[in-house]
């Protein structure tokens, strides 16, 4: 169906069988086509009206901002920036507002703090991308890493395959087709000490190649844009809004510099929170294929989705033409070293080579029977819950010692973006929220230019991922204690 | 006592107290002494003779070659290669003639063997570097990991120290001092994914440094050349004799090219065996400190010594110059993906840097227990058991089935250089062999040059580190059989 609606089969506006038919029609259970429209309806290539049944939106394959009102997604019509949703609500209201969409979270007021002793060690981290280290399922990895010592033959402990073990890659892809419609074989599959690593590799293959630059988006992930660099490849930044990357200026910024290879967050653009919107995906593969060029896609963050289900992985659209890098950083633990890059034909032996060692056999094998055995996923689904408990207590937080603030990017990761009252300047408020113990960033730190602002509201990066459920609440005191100092007449 | 000989406070030819006098002004028991004695006279700084005590070579600080009979290790003189010493004997005799030093093995005919089908599977591998994959301590190592991953705060599974754990990082200093003579605390060390890991990281902090060649061993390990070449630095080639790496020659070739930095094995060099003389690596030392240089060691092979005790690394005879490159690879397994870097000061930060994410902490902290509960040196005592047992048994079949042939380079390691009859190519007998299921390579496999050829016989390099001692006669044979051919007029 999604491809039927990418390639036009299926005109604008039509109108899909309803469920009960197409399953007798496929032979298949209603639950299964359910699941399925509801999947494409997530990703925007369908839409569902109450009494309506489901359709092809007029939008799909046009500019979604033509018409706000057809794809429920642009209820925030978006200029350059995602544009505040406001809510009265508490945090159930959130559900069905997603991605970059904003809440203004509740109305109390709160005491504002006292200033700490200078520079402490932080309390209370709210840094992104750090995952719930108290939850780190090391019961279930013993037990995978103990079987995949006792029961490996011993040629799998000679000289590993520099591409990863056949085992691991055929689990990674089986999981990542389950998981994220990803369309690739064990054989396209390489294992990488994480997301960095493979951004190392893909970064030299593209400089083998006679890349230089690299379009990547701004703000985004600081690390990957300077292992880019360190390859060789200068990072062109191209803005983001509320539906990701801006796609008219990265043709833009593509047709000046020459650039042929971007980098992107789809699932949830870091730090805005934004899902690239499906006209956007399919434009990046248009220009990508126009130009022979490459989309590395960071499915940083897919797992975590809170309101809808998740946004399938754009390397699904496009397995010819995008890379797609994944990792168990953010899902188990940054100390595991585990990752992965899912590559285009042609591209998985330059990647490899030279690449340099790839992680222990023995953690592979223990990752191949951590996914096959389902203990990934049950760790994803317990994680899941435990994120969206402490997201809506992080909100609910918010509202009462900051009321009015708006709040964007909650809909999947383990980050929000707060946005400051006006006048009130970011690096004020990092600077004493440190003060109180309290570790927190400006979104400008994430700026790949210095030009940076826009003339906005300042915003901060709130992580949420290692906090622990009993800290929510009084780091968001203290931080709303610095928010207030900081917009003090001085 | 090595620093006084080296500092020439002890004079050449000068006699050194009784064990038993000595170890009383020490007020230690005289067994330290009597060990000490006998790592220097292993290392070549003292000589010891039954009946007239232990002296200071004459030789010690000037070219061994100058007088040949005041070097014991001296005895089969040396002019561009191991030049082979003959010996009538079985294993026994081989006990005291070690390094590229040679043994003519026994005198039994043998039956040449008969053609098998094109190109097989290598049933015999005799491919060098790989280690008893039958004996990987596997339970031990498992017991290491379940102790770090229940033990381990929850702080160690945040992002890991890109250097390595700081519990790591000291446990391999301890063991490297203790084993190795290495001089380092643990912020000296980085932990690595394995010495072409640490190769590829030091080869690019070199580059950054202004550096564009790396002096090698011809012939010498084509991995770790290949990862210098692939960071911009030119390998330049620079011939080995039975003392390890030839001083003149890379004086030359240094001043040729401005190389100023050179990849070495002074334990065990690849492929020949030889250790390098202690004139050699204070020759070395001297032209590091004169370019303002780098001596990049390989500890490769160190811990398996059969003969005598380990020579000492080289490292601790200049930490200031001298990087060590050590791992599990030829230890454990190369599947496990560990190694380490002892850095001179001011290397540190520039090998750390971009030098992509470090092995996962929980292998590193399932290395620090093993090494620090004394699991890594049990294992290192019962494969060297296995290893010289095994290595006996070579040269015993060796000497049945090739009467006559030169076996070179068995002091250490899991490898044995075997010359071949005057006239046999070793090209003809590699092709033969592996008719035969045998897996085995010429030297001149890794000669860094085309000049190659040196006008001798022809050697192979006879790996049997991951060879069933089940088998090891039946590989010998078939070897044999395919020497017997490639020695037939045609």
């Amino acid at each position: 169906m999604r491809e039927a609606v990418h390639l036009g089969r299926v005109p604008p506006g039509a109108a899909l069988p309803p469920s009960r038919v197409l399953a007798d029609t496929l032979g298949v259970s209603r639950w299964v086509v359910t699941e399925a429209y509801g999947q494409l309806v997530a990703e925007g290539f369908l839409e569902s009206r109450t009494g309506s049944g489901t359709r092809v939106p007029l939008t799909a394959r046009t500019d979604p901002r033509a018409d706000p009102r057809a794809d429920p997604r642009n209820d925030t019509a978006v200029r350059g920036e995602a544009e505040p949703y406001p809510l009265a609500g508490g945090p159930g209201s959130l559900r069905d507002r997603t991605d970059a969409r904003a809440t203004r979270a509740g109305t109390r007021a709160t005491p504002s703090g006292t200033g700490g002793p200078p520079a402490p060690r932080a309390r209370y981290d709210l840094g992104p991308g750090v995952p719930d280290l108290r939850h780190v399922p090391r019961a279930a990895w013993a037990r995978a890493l103990r079987e995949a010592l006792a029961e490996a033959p011993d040629a799998d402990l000679a000289a590993p395959d520099p591409t990863g073990h056949p085992a691991t890659r055929a689990a990674l892809a089986d999981y990542l087709a389950r998981a994220r419609h990803v369309r690739a074989g064990g054989g396209d599959v390489v294992v990488t000490h994480g997301a960095d690593d493979a951004m190392r590799r893909v970064a030299a293959a593209l400089h083998r190649a006679g890349h230089r630059a690299l379009l990547v988006e701004d703000p985004s992930w600081s690390r990957l844009r300077e292992t880019a660099a360190a390859a060789g490849l200068t990072p062109v930044p191209v803005p983001v809004d509320g539906d990701g990357i801006d796609v008219e200026a990265l043709l833009a910024a593509a047709g000046r510099t020459g650039a042929r290879a971007v980098l992107v967050t789809p699932a949830h653009q870091f730090p805005t929170g934004a899902a690239l919107s499906p006209v956007r995906r399919e434009a990046l593969v248009r220009w990508a294929r126009d130009v022979d060029g490459l989309v590395v896609e960071d499915d940083y963050d897919a797992e975590f989705r809170y309101d809808r289900r998740p946004v399938a992985a754009m390397q699904g659209l496009a397995p010819d033409r995008v890379v797609l890098l994944g990792s168990l950083s953010k899902t188990l633990s940054p100390a595991f070293g585990l990752g992965w890059a899912v590559l285009p034909p042609g591209w998985r032996d330059t990647v490899v080579d030279r690449g340099g060692a790839g992680p222990s056999t023995l953690d592979q094998l223990a990752l191949a029977r951590f996914v096959t055995s389902g203990a990934y996923e049950r760790h994803l689904r317990a994680a899941r819950g435990r994120f969206r408990r402490r997201r809506e207590a992080l909100v609910e937080a918010l509202g009462k010692a900051l009321p009015g603030t708006v709040v964007t990017g909650i809909a999947a990761g383990m980050h929000a973006v707060v946005e400051l009252p006006g006048g009130v300047e970011a690096t004020d408020v990092v600077r004493d929220a440190a003060l109180r113990e309290v570790n927190v960033a400006a979104i400008e730190r994430y700026r790949a230019t210095a030009a940076g602002r826009d003339g906005g509201r300042d915003r901060l990066v709130v992580g949420y991922g290692n906090l622990a459920d009993a800290r929510v609440e009084e780091a968001v005191v203290r931080l709303a204690a610095a928010v207030q100092v900081a917009g003090r007449p001085r």
